[in-house]
């Protein structure tokens, strides 16, 4: 299988460089096929703008989304986000690594997202009637493709639980999750997190290894998140709430998984 | 009084830049100082690397949390990243201004928080012990200070609701609310949202810029989102979790407002 590596660490020798290198190794020795966007090292351009679309008029009015669509449609797009989306095409599998800043991921990968992610390729995919509101959240350009995210902290596991005061690191990564990677159409594994880097040494980093490891042997065997396709009869439509009768007890981003 | 706004879209013709140009007057007209960082403007750099602490030694190892303390501590961070954090210790009030993209922020301004936040400013403030985990969450610097978000989407406000398919606004916003404005210290008001801005024209615009109009007004007597501080009791130190009387019944986000 193909999987492919986004990854956004700005020091190659850190904890994230080395499970970035392991992961690597690891998939390979398995027999897949592995391409890494390592965000930093290609300079990745972080801000969306105008100059995304080549055939952009200086001084025209800039809608990214119309612009986005237009220059998907036309071939305008610049080299580096057409480059990206063909390493999409390509792969089986993604995997987003980075280390949580503020709560979510680094601004050069947000800003992969934001540019990669074509109007016509990741979204504005499909019909959109007041019966099928697009095929996004379980359909779309990505789905029969899986997903999983890779995520170091700083904070304590207790910190990102239940009841700690982060918020739990489940509710934390939803908007990625289920809004990037789930809505385009991947199946989403359950996230690999790494908490309290500081306290990682020599000593314990054999163990962090040996779990990830298990998870990337397991990556097209373990079972996505449950969360519920759109348009399979759970929401209404247009207004994507869920139907009175789903689960009627919940609310917030619980209520989206089965 | 003194606002800050941070401001990220690429177009100024756009309804963020109207949104944007109306506060900007509405504040001054009612007598307040106001400064922009029109992010797309100034063309900030949005990615964390070495190059923020100018004292870094090619080639060496590069922590981008001792970096940026080391920056901080010793003057040598560079003039972007000092300037906003002026404007930072100027401002009685902060307002982030954007598009919501894939559910979060542009990564511009992402880069903006992970950049200007430095530790040493906006976290590792204060003590840490096993009684008290540093001064955030309702303390440190920008303790006193009030913050708001101003956000826009394309999707309908049902889909923002309790049970819509987005997940809810709120619970979208806990991590920029919570874990970036609440952290290091900041009164945090309820979000102003523009929903379905594809609908918004001449006719319907006056309506949103008025209600804008009301919250500008009341930036400071608008009650804050009531979360809990973190060393005021409710939390057991260093585990960060809330202590088991306190609303036992709640996990999540919510369990984080009183």
């Amino acid at each position: 299988m193909n999987v492919l590596i986004v990854y956004a660490h700005p020091e190659p020798r850190s904890l994230n460089g080395a499970l970035k290198d392991f992961a690597v190794q690891r998939l390979q020795q398995a027999g897949h096929a592995v391409q890494v966007s390592d965000l930093y090292a290609m300079n990745w351009k972080a801000a969306l703008d105008a100059e995304d679309d080549t055939g952009h008029q200086p001084g025209a009015h800039f809608n990214p989304s119309l612009a986005s669509k237009h220059a998907f449609e036309n071939g305008t797009q610049r080299a580096d986000i057409a480059y990206e989306q063909e390493k999409l095409r390509w792969a089986d599998a993604l995997i987003l690594q980075f280390p949580l800043w503020w709560f979510s991921m680094p601004a050069i990968l947000k800003g992969w997202v934001e540019r990669v992610y074509a109007y016509g390729f990741a979204y504005g995919v499909g019909e959109h009637s007041d019966t099928h509101w697009g095929d996004r959240y379980g359909e779309g350009t990505f789905s029969g493709k899986r997903a999983m995210l890779v995520v170091t902290t700083g904070g304590w596991e207790p910190h990102y639980s239940a009841r700690g005061i982060n918020g739990p690191i489940d509710d934390l990564l939803f908007p990625i999750n289920h809004g990037i990677l789930y809505y385009p159409g991947f199946d989403v594994l359950p996230p690999f997190a790494v908490y309290r880097t500081g306290r990682i040494d020599e000593a314990t980093f054999p163990d962090v290894r040996e779990a990830f490891g298990r998870r990337l042997d397991d990556l097209w065997t373990t079972a996505p998140i449950a969360y519920r396709p759109q348009n399979a009869g759970a929401y209404d439509i247009p207004a994507c709430t869920l139907r009175a009768d789903v689960a009627p007890e919940k609310t917030g981003f619980a209520a989206h998984i089965e």
